[in-house]
Formats: structure tokens, sequence, C-alpha cells
């Protein structure tokens, strides 16, 4: 098992990885202070590892909310669920809040855990490969709006991470390669020895390969703890780890929560950063070619939706939350390795990148 | 003018107490960061004073959003108006919400302030007498959910505090009555000096002696925020705050959201928990006889609803925040002028006090 640190002063905490550490009970009650807890997961999660965690917690009072699954459940609503059975079975203060469940369990149950009785403590149990090595790391809880994704919620750090490679063994492929978005995400921004490396150990990871990924793993965690504890609040660098977000929230929030996964959308939205990057004559083209055949080799989308025109764009990315000032900062590449935030950019290049066809892009990197 | 200030670190911030500071700019734009402000109020509110505040605020990108008014609306339905009229207008991260009104708009906006976008910034400025010594001070924020008063909601501090005493002339004397019951509350749990000055002028304070009036502000959020600046998030002392208050949010949530005003139920809640020290043997009659004449004075209630019987309340009590591992504790006082928090008394005790004849208790005072 391998132990990484979040650093973050008193609100400091470990990130715990390895096979089936959800066998053990230590790492879980040394974090857990009173004797309530509450576990949010999904129907997808629960019939495959509820059952095992709330033996683990044997002698807790338990209660366990099983939530509809999926990102369009990501709302009020579903949050409201997880108030109704913490009052109903009457927790307390110093209940401790689990989620287990990929990242919208982890953002909902972070967000419930956050404002119920003004703030208790929570766990991440994270079972998806996106949600370890990006969402339960750094304490961004939330619900979506009908007019932005992630729109209301806290900064509002767990008391640990407990991410089981093993769960892996039953994501489905799909799901799998959504968080591969994220980890190419990491090498892209900051660590372009990494992304050698991906290209190389990509056939592994998507083989399900528990070196390989574990490994893809702890690169992750680590370069998202050390920017989260550079910078909690998002005011500076943390930013940097919305490669292609704003492109892709815009895609999520068009197509209907849900319809693309977040993975999906961000690997599309990447595509078009990257373009935007080229376009401003910071990367090449044959670097930008090399990041869209990494998304390829991970099994994700790299061109929007042909139903988006650049105006649809426009209008989700206007109430993005790095727009200050009436300025949309976007996150790009200086080099592969190297992101900027940046609202200093032509808005002509926004435009032509916007309206750019990626189709055609793509289709010319077959031969 | 006085100004106090509230020590919480890098969350300090300025209260501010005088009569027409709002016609005063500069006391505002001082804790402005952005160029845009939103401005919550409700439609009591809104026709008196919200003029006023925006013209003070020209120049800046204004959105006002003006609710239903009462503690019925202290919901998620009426917050997401909120949210949703923030999000139409595209306010960024860098936005200011300013909460003009009582306690019920002080702690949605403020919740507001702490959800969206992960946390905005926010400008207390209460128009009644309850939110003027208490409600706006502290940074408790949150909304009630049908099973418990403020169960939902945040500790997030706001960046000033502005109580112009000017606003109490418009104030319907119900209400101005029930914020004496948080002002009386002050003397009951740490000042008995303050309790007696208060038995010297509750007529001047009824009658909106405006030097009177200013000095009960001020001694009261001094209180506050002494109590406060020692313990933000309620571990301790912090707690004492809530005399009165367990008992008296079993009577709002029984009776319905805001058909008993918040300062009623808190009068009616103390004399339970006098008459609960009273039994304990830590006050003797005489002093439990005193608080009672001035909540009269004050013009409050001190008898709990004839409907509501012991089950009723230990039904409500049960979900109270105050609840440890399965033990309600109790704000209760050794003498007048000193409050404690605990969970440590006889049960026989508590459902005395709950059976007890609050009626023929008060009439007796006649005598």
């Amino acid at each position: 098992m391998q132990t990484l640190q979040v650093d973050l002063g008193e609100r400091s905490y470990p990130i715990y990885i390895g096979a089936d550490i959800l066998a053990r009970p230590d790492l879980l009650t040394s974090h857990i202070a009173g004797r309530q807890v509450a576990i949010v997961t999904n129907e997808t999660v629960a019939p495959l590892y509820l059952r095992a965690l709330e033996s683990v917690l044997d002698g807790y009072v338990l209660t366990s909310v099983v939530l509809p699954d999926g990102e369009a459940f990501k709302t009020w609503e579903t949050l409201q669920k997880i108030f109704d059975a913490m009052l109903a079975a009457r927790h307390d203060r110093r209940t401790t809040v689990i989620a287990l469940g990929g990242g919208v369990i982890g953002d909902m149950a972070g967000f419930a855990a956050a404002c119920y009785q003004r703030g208790v403590n929570f766990i991440q149990v994270p079972t998806t490969l996106l949600s370890q090595v990006d969402s339960s790391v750094g304490g961004k809880t939330g619900i979506n709006h009908p007019l932005g994704k992630n729109m209301i919620g806290a900064f509002y750090q767990p008391q640990a991470v407990l991410i089981d490679t093993a769960s892996l063994s039953t994501l489905p492929a799909r799901e799998l390669s959504a968080g591969l978005a994220e980890v190419i995400k990491y090498g892209l921004i900051c660590d372009a020895d990494f992304l050698a490396w991906l290209e190389e150990n990509m056939a592994a990871l998507r083989s399900l390969d528990r070196a390989a990924l574990t490994v893809a793993i702890e690169r992750s965690c680590a370069a998202k703890a050390r920017v989260v504890g550079a910078d909690e609040r998002e005011s500076g660098v943390r930013a940097t780890l919305n490669l292609g977000h704003t492109f892709g929230h815009a895609i999520e929030t068009h197509q209907g929560y849900g319809v693309w996964l977040h993975g999906e959308a961000v690997a599309a939205g990447t595509v078009m950063a990257l373009e935007m990057s080229r376009r401003l004559g910071w990367i090449g083209q044959a670097e930008r070619d090399r990041a869209i055949r990494l998304f390829q080799a991970a099994g994700l989308p790299v061109v929007p939706p042909s139903d988006m025109t650049p105006d649809d764009f426009l209008q989700h990315m206007a109430v993005d939350k790095k727009v200050l000032d009436g300025r949309l900062r976007l996150v790009l590449l200086r080099h592969l390795g190297e992101a900027v935030v940046t609202g200093d950019y032509p808005r002509e290049i926004l435009h032509a990148t916007l309206a750019a066809d990626y189709a055609a892009l793509v289709d010319q990197l077959k031969n």
C-alpha cells in the first residue's frame, strides 16, 4: 500500500492506494470520530461493494443511502434524499459520511457532509478510475444547476481518501476510458515524462494491468495533491487542472448531463484547447496530434458533438467559474507538459477554434 | 458610528453600528472586491430600502433578488431563486452578495454566498433588531428542513456587517419584541449587569429610543463577537448562545415555520430552560420569575403552545444539532448571567420540565 499526503495545514489528509485496502478496517476507523456513519452510494455500486463496507464497519450506527446512478442525478433533489435519510435516522454532528462510488457520488456526498448541520466529517472511497485520480482528492464538492455544471457547492476536504485498486475490476470499459482522460490531463499540464510513459503503457492500462494502474493512479494523485496543496481554493495554479473542462462542461451541459461521460467531454474539450494553443502558435501540429492519438488510444472521443455550434459553446462557457469581470479565462498549453490560465487571447482565435472542423482534423491523422 | 471587530484570523471582519450609515457608500464599497453585486432582500424590505441601497452602489453591475417574506420561505426552493437569478445574470466568483433584511434573508443570502460557485464574498445589512443583535454576526448560515430548523447550512463569515439603527423605525412592534428576546439572552447567559440595565430601559427600547437601542445593539454584538471569536464552529462556549433555542426550535418546527416568530419561540423556550435550571436547583424561583417578567416587559410570550405535549417536544428535540452520540445537550443557567451546556441531567427532570403547567406558573406572577 502507498500513502500520499495532501498538505493543507490543519485540513491535511492521507490518500491510501492499494489492492483490497477496503478489507482493512483500521484505515477507515482511524478516521471516524463518532459512532455514527452514513454511507452514500448508488444503485450500480451498492450490489458490488456496499455489503463489504458495511461489514467492515460492524459496531457503528450505520445508515446507507443508495442513490440513482449518473450525472443526470447530481441535483438538489438527489442531495435532499441524503439529508432526508440522515435526519430521519437522527445523525448528529459527529457523524462521518462515506462516499462509496464515482465522481458524482463523491461530489454529492462531500457537499452533503459540508452542509449537514453546517458540516460533518467525510471520507472518500472512490470506485471509478476518474474519481480515484481526480475528483476524490482536493475537496471540490457540489451539484449541477440547469444553467451550469458544479455551480453550487463547497470547498470541503475529506478526512481521508481510500483508493482500492481492486474495485477497478468491475468498472465498465467506457468508464475506464473516461478516467484515463484525467490521467492524460496530468501529463499534458505538468509532466511530459508521464505522457511518454502513458504512450508506452496505454494497452496495459486498458487491459487492467494492476501494476500499471497503480503507477498511473499514484502519479496522478501525487500531481493533484501537489497542485491542491499549493492553491486549495483555485486562486491560481489549481485552475490548470481544468484543462479541457471549460469546453468539456459546455458539451456536457448542452448534451444533457450524463449523455457524454465527464471524461469523454474532457477528452474532446482538451482537443479543442490543444487546437486553440496551436492557433496561438504555442504548440505545433505534431504535439497536438500526439495528444489526440493518446486520447484515441485510450478509447476516448476526440471530436465535439456535431450538433453544437460556436454559439452553443459561447453561451455555456459564459457562466464558467473561470470567468472574471466578464472575461473568459481558458487553460491552454505552452508546451506538452506546461499549462497556463489566461484571458489574454484574441477573441477571433477562440471563435476560429470553436468553428474548426474537428472531424476533418482527426480524419487526416489516419493517413 | 461605532466599530466592533470579530476576531477570526484571516476571516476577521468589522461590525459598523450607527444611524444612517447605509448612506455612506465608502463603508460598503471598501468591502466589495469585484464589480458585480447581488442584493438579496424580501418583499417587505425592498420597498423601504432597496432603492436607497442600489443608488449607493451606482457603478456596480447589480442584480436584485426579491424573495417572499418569512421563515416559511427559508427553504431550498427559495434559495434556488437566488442561484437562478445570479446564474442568469452571469455573476462570477468575484461577486459580492449583500443580505438586506432580517435573519431569514441573512441566513439564506449567506448560505447562497457560501455555495455559489463554491463560495463568493458577502456583506450583512441587517434591518431587524433580531438580525442586528444576533444572526448577522458569526457566520451561521442555512435553511430549514421539514425535519429540523437550520439543519442544512454552512459556517461562512461575511466581509462586514453594517447595522443601520435608522432601519428600526420601520420595524413592526412584534418584530422589535422578537429581537429583544435575543438581547435579553445575552444578559442571561453572560452579563448580569446588562440584565439590570435592560430592566431599567425596556420601556425606552420599546419606544424606539435611539440611544437606548444603540447601547443594546452594541452590547449584544460585543458579546456575540467575543463568543464567536473564541469558538467559531461551536465546539464549546458558542453553544451557550442557544439558550432557549432547543425548546424554541421545537416550538417553531411543530407550529409550522413562521407561525411563531423565532424570537417569540426563544422567549417561551428560555422560560422552559429557566424552569429546568430551577428544578435542578441551580437558580431559585425569584431568579426565574425575574427573567420571565423581563420577557413579559419586552412584549414576548412566556408560555409554550398549549397544544404541544412533552412527546412533541422530545421528538423535535431529538434532531437538535446539540445532540451528540444520542445524548441531548441543553443550555441551562447556573445563575442569571452564567450559562452551561450539559447533557448530564436526570431525564425525569427534563420530562417534568416539559410537562410543567407554564400557564399556571405565569399566572401566579400576577399576584
